[in-house]
């Protein structure tokens, strides 16, 4: 897979592709991530890339222009899937569209800023618009990370233990069972005793009752 | 307002807060971030944080006694209004959740792994779990990322221009209006005539049945 990220800010996205999984997806070449700077496609002289909203009021816009010229630029070396924007009203993200999402061979991912992207680009040239969930954010560098994590960890060979990734919360629509590790007993705080009982079936239905009952407790929309 | 968290993997949550917004509410004093590396509380002669889950399962499970450790160390110090624990199984993340958590004064953020936390810590020390979104994500840091980026941009005095923040997407329970700017013509796609008009009032209207009829066609649950 390979991803192409436009942003104002590439240093915003350093941190989360040179460490941990995301890392590991790369050297192994399952995914190829290519960060691109919005900059120099700005408006000269001064590489403007935003501008005052038409009609008035606070906040800046993303000029139609620069990002057009950068899409236009990327398309003519690759073929994309998807050209996705990563915006507050957008499609909320859930596992089923990372799901499909991290089957695909290119993808594009505009990281919007300030007060919003000129409409003219939502029209013209994105194919996917997506929100990581229900709050605004400073710009749409977390949220094309969060969403580039959540794929790329589902890609086959990323994670070291691929049965790891299939008992997720949210991949069987329950979400996960409590868990427990070392010591049994910590300040008098027990281990439940049919996990230390060896009966794995026993052990296997336990999970799935706890399962079941956090969901209808904390998620009853997801049964 | 002070955030401390907790993570094994603190060059992950670099980037976020060393750019852009988060940076600037630091310089001005109005946040200080401090993120805690967990490996020195891991247990020797390792310093292991994680460990085999009880009634066996892939996946590692991080440990009590490390995270209990070090977030009585760090309530040595502080008195903390919330301890939150980002997980997939959590509260979900929301705009009101955000302007509530942005008057906190002290918050204890711990970013999970692998496939969890031993469940001891979430009944004995958690005061708060929060998911950003239905799915599932290699670790904590990016959510923690996102949800201090969510507060922090609301405390007073961070964004240049606070009518910015208040005009918001979920602000107000409706999406943002489409938004345009310069050229008014690109290719002959154009930016509609009332907000080139000059009439405030009649924009204003405009925007407002804009962001209505977005939001009805989009996010019909958030009216």
């Amino acid at each position: 897979m390979h991803i192409d990220i436009i942003t104002i800010h590439p240093p915003l996205l350093e941190s989360p592709f040179s460490h941990s999984i995301l890392k590991r997806a790369a050297t192994k070449n399952l995914v190829s991530v290519n960060v691109i700077d919005l900059r120099p496609y700005g408006i000269e002289p001064h590489r403007k890339t935003d501008d005052y909203a038409f009609g008035g009021g606070a906040g800046m816009i993303m000029m139609i222009e620069p990002i057009a010229n950068c899409i236009n630029e990327l398309k003519e070396k690759r073929s994309y899937d998807e050209i996705i924007f990563m915006t507050p009203d957008g499609e909320t993200l859930t596992q089923k569209t990372c799901n499909h999402l991290s089957t695909l061979k290119n993808i594009m991912v505009l990281c919007g800023h300030y007060k919003g992207i000129d409409e003219r680009l939502r029209e013209h040239f994105i194919t996917k618009e997506i929100s990581i969930g229900d709050y605004v954010l400073s710009g749409g560098e977390l949220p094309a990370a969060v969403m580039c994590d959540a794929i790329i960890r589902l890609i086959p060979g990323v994670l070291n233990d691929e049965t790891s990734a299939l008992s997720d919360s949210f991949q069987d629509n329950l979400l996960s069972p409590p868990v427990y590790t070392r010591p049994a007993d910590y300040n008098g705080w027990k281990v439940p005793d049919i996990l230390l009982s060896g009966h794995q079936k026993k052990i296997d239905e336990w999970r799935h009752e706890q399962a079941l009952e956090r969901t209808k407790i904390r998620r009853p929309d997801l049964l």
